[in-house]
């Protein structure tokens, strides 16, 4: 999902009534970034609260190599690793995964392995081919089990774009919220859903219910399901005892637009690449009693702080023999400071550029390969900024390309 | 001003609390546009409800025609047309208009004479020459009599910036307001400043406030201003007996970005084009007690509808003798129906494009000249659309290029 694809964010069709209500009811980032266009690094970052090139989870084979596809993830988290549901069973968090794993699919990289405690969701994208060369057959597991496979037992239409694992997996975290709230136990839902990832599907009530076609229609299921699950907090009368945050892994993807890809408002470039298209997020968080309403902030902030969030509001401090590079953002949300951290753009184990205040200065420039370009993948489209992005690796270490994202959000102007 | 220049419309500053709040308690059209990428015309079509090339408000030397400078005005609006305020007297209005007139400067065109009975303000655009070519000596005029010219008497300074002339022209607002109320006299107030047109500038106060730059700092301004005005009628106890519209007359300006441009967001191309960025613009209506608080409509709108639903609050008919092509949006603001009616996209006397629903049929593509390109003049920066952001004039008349705004809002994929 892309910056540019809620109402709050200047969707012109605007379309999310339940996210957007969310950040009436919170605090709107407007300047929060993943920690790489791409869905696994970031996931790892997410949870380990460190940059892709410190948890290793990045590729190898060159620089600013281009694709990450899943054929790629042989290898997965390391046991050295320390995740946050690991560190928050200190704290006596019952912990739960609900969809999108990502971090190696082979048995030692299993999430229950590493710090969860329920799962129900698969270890890869739902595109296929995983296992198989033939047919997709991306196995969806029930904690250690496997439950099925995607479009056998869970069913994906690729001709009509139904599919009802939405549902299912908002069903599971309502159930799963029900059972913490019954139990008086407290608990870390990471809700890692993968709509709104190619190949696109909706539900049947919401197929053809959006202006923007099935994209649209995913994003609209995602809205209402946000929606019914910040409901739910408010029913069993846990919402102020409850921190909640909504954002994406990266940027909307754009070579697989307009049937298939989302938007990233006025920003440069998409998904794959580390113009602000591909890592600036929609960013919302949510705590009635403690966010004051309609909040805004422009603190440079990352998924990875959501670990060291995490922590902080369970009363935890963030391991001290390693490096973290999330910071703790309570004292943003709830006390509207500004923390001067930088922002650092990775595509694979290649630093690309950095952002500090409101400048960002590119040491590598990328769109993707000419030899790519010419086969119609374009990460960039109906998009050209001469030198900017470029088809070869241009690197700019000596005298990176500087940008002013105040005065031109959509870096078209180098300085 | 463009689309994407509010906090409400994804603006990611957000930088414009005040317009956002009238939103907020207003209604937001996403889906309304000007019926001209340029100020003269577009200006003409507000206030006679009429398409530009009815009004005989367009450019006639050749189709297409590219750039509408102050030079061209020689002409003026005819006597022929019925104007907005000649209309509001018979139900016992007092007119005023403030700001940029742009129907002419001959003594045959002056607004008084055209219905308004006050005029604080300039027959053209700040930036010169004007009668002078040797430098800008723009008069400025109070009611019948030149009251000073911009840079001489209503100073701006180029080098820093500064000019406190949004400030005069809120004083005046706020001034002849008072005064409407005091009286018990109803009013049509035309509150047409010339902020944020290039040479852009801001007064003292904002100056540097904005992290957008000098034009961000004129928006923060135009902000501040609406909201003193909307907060003046609700002190005055009249804000539920007034109805309030904010919009603009044409897409940002991408020709002078980014020291001078603002941002039509997710949007094709800029100001002089018939892309949605060229004519697709901001817009808020504002009645507290009438129209439901957070109002969104996707409405197709346009400037011309601000006469005929002017008229019909005054409890007016439009003019039975000629064509009218703006609609009353009262059954939209008050009820919430949705009007079916096309969107007519002109350049000079051409017709550009056609929007039905969410269909767009391009006529003509063009964005500007090569050899205008060739000098550095761009009306579409950083974005190019093969076949679509032509150098050429190219007809599609028999086989009109289409597009999905809804899946497709940057007019990047025809279908």
């Amino acid at each position: 999902m892309g910056w540019g694809d809620l109402g709050a964010f200047g969707e012109p069709s605007k379309e999310t009534p339940n996210l957007d209500q969310m950040a009436a009811e919170g605090m709107l980032f407007l300047d929060f970034y993943t920690a790489s266009p791409l869905c696994s690094p970031s996931r790892a970052a997410l949870l380990t609260g460190r940059l892709p090139v410190r948890n290793g989870f990045y590729t190898t084979n060159g620089h600013a190599r281009n694709a990450y596809t899943p054929q790629d993830i042989v290898g997965g988290i390391p046991d050295s690793e320390l995740l946050l549901p690991e560190l928050l069973k200190k704290a006596g968090y019952t912990n739960k995964i609900i969809g999108k794993w990502h971090l190696g699919h082979r048995p030692q990289f299993h999430p229950l392995r590493h710090g969860f405690d329920e799962w129900f969701g698969s270890p890869n994208c739902h595109f296929g081919p995983y296992n198989s060369t033939e047919r997709p057959n991306i196995p969806v597991y029930r904690d250690w089990d496997m439950a099925g496979r995607y479009y056998e037992d869970f069913k994906i239409d690729l001709k009509t774009g139904e599919a009802n694992l939405t549902q299912l997996y908002l069903q599971e975290a309502l159930d799963f919220i029900s059972k913490q709230q019954a139990s008086q136990q407290p608990f870390f839902l990471y809700w890692a859903i993968d709509a709104t990832h190619a190949p696109v599907y909706a539900s049947k009530q919401f197929l053809g219910t959006s202006q923007r076609g099935l994209y649209g229609d995913a994003v609209r299921e995602i809205d209402d399901s946000v929606g019914k699950i910040l409901k739910h907090l408010q029913q069993l009368g846990i919402s102020e005892n409850t921190f909640v945050f909504f954002t994406s892994d990266n940027g909307a993807a754009l070579i697989s637009a307009p049937k298939q890809g989302g938007s990233n408002g006025p920003f440069l470039c998409g998904k794959q690449t580390t113009f602000e298209g591909g890592m600036r997020e929609p960013a919302i968080a949510w705590w009635p009693g403690h966010i004051p309403a309609g909040g805004v902030s422009h603190q440079l902030g990352s998924v990875m702080d959501l670990f060291s969030t995490s922590l902080s509001l369970a009363g935890l401090q963030p391991p001290s023999d390693r490096q973290i590079d999330g910071i703790d953002l309570l004292p943003v949300i709830l006390q509207g400071q500004l923390i001067d951290r930088p922002i650092f753009y990775y595509r694979g184990n290649e630093l690309m550029a950095v952002r500090a205040g409101l400048y960002k200065a590119h040491y590598w420039t990328w769109s993707n390969s000419w030899e790519e370009h010419g086969k119609g993948i374009d990460f960039c489209p109906g998009q050209s900024v001469a030198g900017v992005t470029t088809h070869t690796q241009e690197e700019h270490t000596y005298l990176p390309l500087l940008f002013h994202l105040g005065r031109d959000p959509g870096e078209k102007y180098p300085l």
